[in-house]
């Protein structure tokens, strides 16, 4: 399906396929590796969205990255992770795995106009079309685990108890890699049409951002268990 | 598809199908229909999901509720859109429409747990799935558009210029009912293991919220229209 290859991989930008080029609005398109990676890494939830029964599913979850290849994980009976493993087992070569669409969406702001028409959202987003395979191997399945527990604080990892094998062999993930991939962003005030800037509406743009409260530990958490660094930070 | 009944859509709930039933974590379910409605009022963005040459698409956008239907909007040109308007301008009785899956999701929190694997997230999401069709009365259309300005602001519509015949000629908007629909809601903290509450790991929640900032008005706004009280509320 994707018309990436070996040598895009490792340049500054994803080849524009077909389905990631949008039929309008095209300015706002990005192919740009570093900015699909940051929108990417300031995510917490993905949509993730496959095919059952011929009808479409989207559903919200955690991800995770590391390089080129995003990973979900859930239990071993969730729905995608169970398809995209029977998929894999499936007979034939190549292991045909699920089509996915995995879609990460960061609100910047609200746009209003002097006209309803023009009102609009500010925001970065991240198409990622691809299969979805999933992780057999066990090192690859424990750098999954760590980029994903990353991707809720980076580098809190490093400082949790590891999945022990019984936990392992309770978690599906499935990997998808970064190769058919396009980027969104609006940014800035309304368009507004020219004879409605005299409208006495006011005009512009209400910034919206995701705020972090303060922790709240856990009811049977030792109190001699400091808040860490990593979690007081600004 | 849905087997929703029309005594349903006047009860509290939402009738569940085999596709609003989780496979896991059930408990986190809900069909309550103020639940369902609280939860979409509160978004901007939702994640439209549908089937393209087979393989999904999942694409954010603005949305507006009335009452038990959703509306989506978008250039006449936008593929989605396209293709709803397509199929319902199809031969054959009732318009077949487009199969689609609308997912509504709100961050409320981080969970770090001692362990890896029990990291977690805070969240409240809703999950449409129906047929998509093109709204083509001009009423309703009229009021779909003033839905989808009262997302961004609630009350915004009455205090813009509203749309023109052009402008209206230029949007396509879909409706989606709110039949076939399920919340899910995770809170509270982590679920460590009870071997794991002495390790010298922080446990707890870190709240999540967006938070709008100081408007910023248009460069071109005339300096004599004052920022609206709708916009100064706390």
């Amino acid at each position: 399906m994707s018309t990436t290859t070996t040598a895009a991989r490792s340049g500054a930008a994803y080849t524009p396929t077909e389905r990631t080029v949008p039929t309008r609005a095209r300015q706002r398109a990005s192919y740009d590796r570093a900015l699909v990676h940051a929108i990417l890494d300031e995510g917490y939830v993905c949509h993730l969205g496959f095919v059952r029964d011929g009808a479409p599913v989207v559903l919200p979850t955690l991800y995770g990255r590391v390089g080129e290849r995003l990973y979900v994980h859930g239990s071993t009976g969730s729905r995608p992770l169970r398809m995209a493993g029977a998929r894999s087992a499936g007979p034939g070569a190549g292991a045909p795995g699920l089509p996915v669409c995995l879609t990460v969406t960061h609100l910047d702001g609200l746009v209003l106009a002097r006209s309803a028409f023009h009102h609009s959202l500010n925001y970065r987003s991240v198409v990622v079309h691809g299969t979805a395979r999933q992780v057999t191997d066990p090192d690859e399945l424990r750098t999954a685990l760590d980029a994903l527990v990353d991707q809720v604080v980076p580098g809190r990892s490093a400082d949790s108890r590891p999945a022990n094998a019984k936990e392992l062999a309770a978690t599906a993930v499935i990997r998808l890699d970064l190769e058919e991939v396009s980027a969104k962003v609006r940014t800035g005030g309304p368009h507004d049409d020219a004879e409605d800037l005299a409208l006495p509406h006011w005009a512009g743009v209400v910034p919206v951002a995701p705020r972090t409260g303060v922790p709240v530990p856990s009811a049977d958490l030792d109190p001699a268990v400091a808040l860490p660094g990593y979690l007081t930070a600004p």
